[in-house]
């Protein structure tokens, strides 16, 4: 199969690029790399050492013999390279990627949310209007986000995989109706994927595209297979305040001793998911699509859920690292119920990584091996929701 | 009140200005002169002979004694001026007609569907990013669509004003639940609508802005008592396949003895509004803003329902034409019923115009007034939901 793979020199990116290409499947990435920019603005660096994309290229062709293709493109800003690109390089499949994804970058300043709407959106829209423009059957799929669904909305209702059936009252009794689950995001980012949901329902039915959209819980974990083959091919590692993400962000604090940090009470619930599933799930995705004329394919990418203090909890009592109670930069409910649908990928052959499998140390290992490269002035999550909302000082000294 | 009316050159924006300075207000007109630039880039003009803003607001205060701001600025790129402007002016209320809003013209082409994405998604999101860094409490009220609910959705119970409540079912029996009613949007256009739904509902529940969406039916009409004073404040009169609305282009038609264009069947009903009307409405909807912390205030801006071809055959006993039945370039059902629900304005005093009430033959008037202006090759819509759909010939040659 040809995939283009955009947004594929990121976090979930690089490692779906190698994993599709070790599975025999033509891969060229689409990337700007602002995700690299970004972190010059923020002036942090991955935990971990990433290459520049022509040094991961040249190792990966080392070592397994397959060409990896890269286009250096911006999806919101160059839109007739990309439609001169679907026509050329003919793929049977876009996995897009390509969105500015963290939470609280999207919240840290005016200008951080107008870049993540204006580019988020405008990215999403013209890969729908470039692949109508192609006139070829190219299958989507889309990196979502539990975040769409908000928490606790259901009651005791697991949440659906996209689509909940409710009863309209009428005059004439109860209507059953399908609906797109209601949004409820929680952040500017988040807010994105559910505009981008409604894009991909209506070019879905004006122009029978063919699109599945994952709705990924929070990822940690680093290496895959095959970005653990050699150093040079090694996956980003996040450990900031505003790209970090959560878990992986609990194995670097306990790597240096530093306070494990959690905002608010740490009763949130969140879905999680280790970056060895993220792959597979794309995997299956793209081996799984939805026929012309079927809606949207909405699949919930998570595996496990826990309550935040819990891992924090977790990973005390495996390091000895204290935990440090934080005020929440966010507005969010202190505490929240989560339950989520799953049945999709497991039905179509998911096989979970747990935290319990053993994955966790080796990621703490990471964080270990690379602890020198932390700048302890970027750990504690700055970005807040409104302005004036308190942050926390840095809990330990340079 | 001091107001900034954002796209106040346009067909609603124009007299909706008007009839907020004859109330005494204190406005500001906000537009790029978009409307006028796609005249240009369709060949194309107003059937009335409207004039330059500064023509427009030097006769309105030779006849009104009133002074009415212009800024000319592009809410979608100028950001930082936008900003400012709201620090300097210091607006109580933003009224934003500020979108590209005709579905044909969004989907005409890929440019024309880009366009209405990034222009409308980005120009909303940055009022309400910009509402927020001013930290001023500025009311919005903004300019949405019937659109955004689709059609029929609901078997026989009304389209309510914004909100729906469906019971979800769960282990524990049915829970209630108030959601924004689901989106079904018709054309990239519509679409955008829906997305402009979702930003004010996340800013009104993390800013906690003051917010009023009117989901208008089809204006027709074409002047109201301030735009009527003086040729030089006449209002723009669309009629062209792009632009031109259902009504007031059948009205058009008669005037110069070309047949009626109904689209597919006419059986299509669809919700209609005098501009008339929609001044008031703008004007009740700033008297009665949401309080802060209130959720998005939806009002229907809609008063009388009527099938296309019903229109079309009142028009034709009223003047002889005939009716044309063209090939329908939009993806849509044939036939749809609509039962609207617009208590919220009959209850705050609106007392609509309707079509029964001799406004028919005022706009006949004004077509039959400036008939000569028409060009015949315009009239014939050619903007189609998807590629090579048929469209119609020209119906009389020049």
């Amino acid at each position: 199969m040809k995939v283009l793979v955009l947004g594929g020199d990121g976090f979930c990116g690089w490692p779906t690029s190698l994993h599709l290409s070790d599975l025999g499947h033509d891969v060229t990435i689409v990337d700007n790399l602002s995700r690299r920019e970004i972190d010059l603005e923020l002036e942090v660096e991955s935990l971990t050492p990433i290459r520049p994309m022509g040094e991961r290229l040249r190792a990966w062709k080392e070592l397994s013999g397959n060409d990896i293709g890269f286009v250096n493109l911006d999806l919101a800003e160059e839109y007739d390279r990309f439609e001169a690109l679907l026509k050329e390089y003919e793929p049977d499949a876009v996995v897009h990627f390509g969105e500015q994804r963290a939470a609280p970058y999207s919240m840290r300043s005016t200008a951080a949310k107008r870049y993540t709407v204006d580019n988020n959106v405008r990215g999403t829209h013209n890969v729908l209007a470039a692949i109508v423009a192609s006139g070829r059957d190219i299958a989507l799929v889309h990196l979502g986000t539990m975040g769409v669904y908000g928490y606790g909305w259901s009651g005791s209702a697991p949440i659906p995989e996209g689509y909940l059936t409710v009863k309209v009252p009428t005059p004439d009794g109860d209507l059953n109706r399908e609906i797109l689950h209601p949004a409820n995001p929680g952040s500017v980012y988040h807010m994105t994927k559910t505009l981008d949901q409604l894009l991909f329902a209506f070019y879905v039915k004006n122009d029978q595209l063919r699109v599945t959209d994952l709705h990924q819980g929070i990822v940690w974990g680093t290496q895959t297979p095959q970005t653990a083959l050699d150093e040079r091919l090694i996956n980003r590692f996040d450990y900031d305040g505003d790209y970090g993400t959560v878990l992986n962000r609990f194995l670097m604090q306990a790597a240096i001793g530093h306070p494990l940090t959690v905002h608010g009470t740490g009763g949130q619930t969140r879905a999680f998911i280790h970056i060895r599933d993220t792959v597979r799930c794309i995997q299956i995705a793209l081996e799984n699509p939805p026929a012309v004329g079927d809606q949207v394919k909405v699949f919930n990418q998570v595996t496990e859920t826990y309550r935040v203090r819990e891992l924090a909890e977790m990973i005390s009592s495996m390091t000895g690292v204290e935990v440090a109670y934080l005020p929440n930069p966010r507005q969010e409910a202190a505490e929240n119920e989560l339950n989520v649908s799953r049945d999709n990928f497991l039905e179509l052959g998911l096989n979970p990584t747990k935290l319990s499998e053993g994955l966790l140390e080796e990621s703490r290992d990471i964080a270990v091996k690379y602890r020198d490269r932390a700048d302890t002035t970027k750990i504690i999550a700055r970005s807040t929701w409104r302005k004036g909302m308190e942050v926390s000082p840095d809990l330990v000294k340079e």
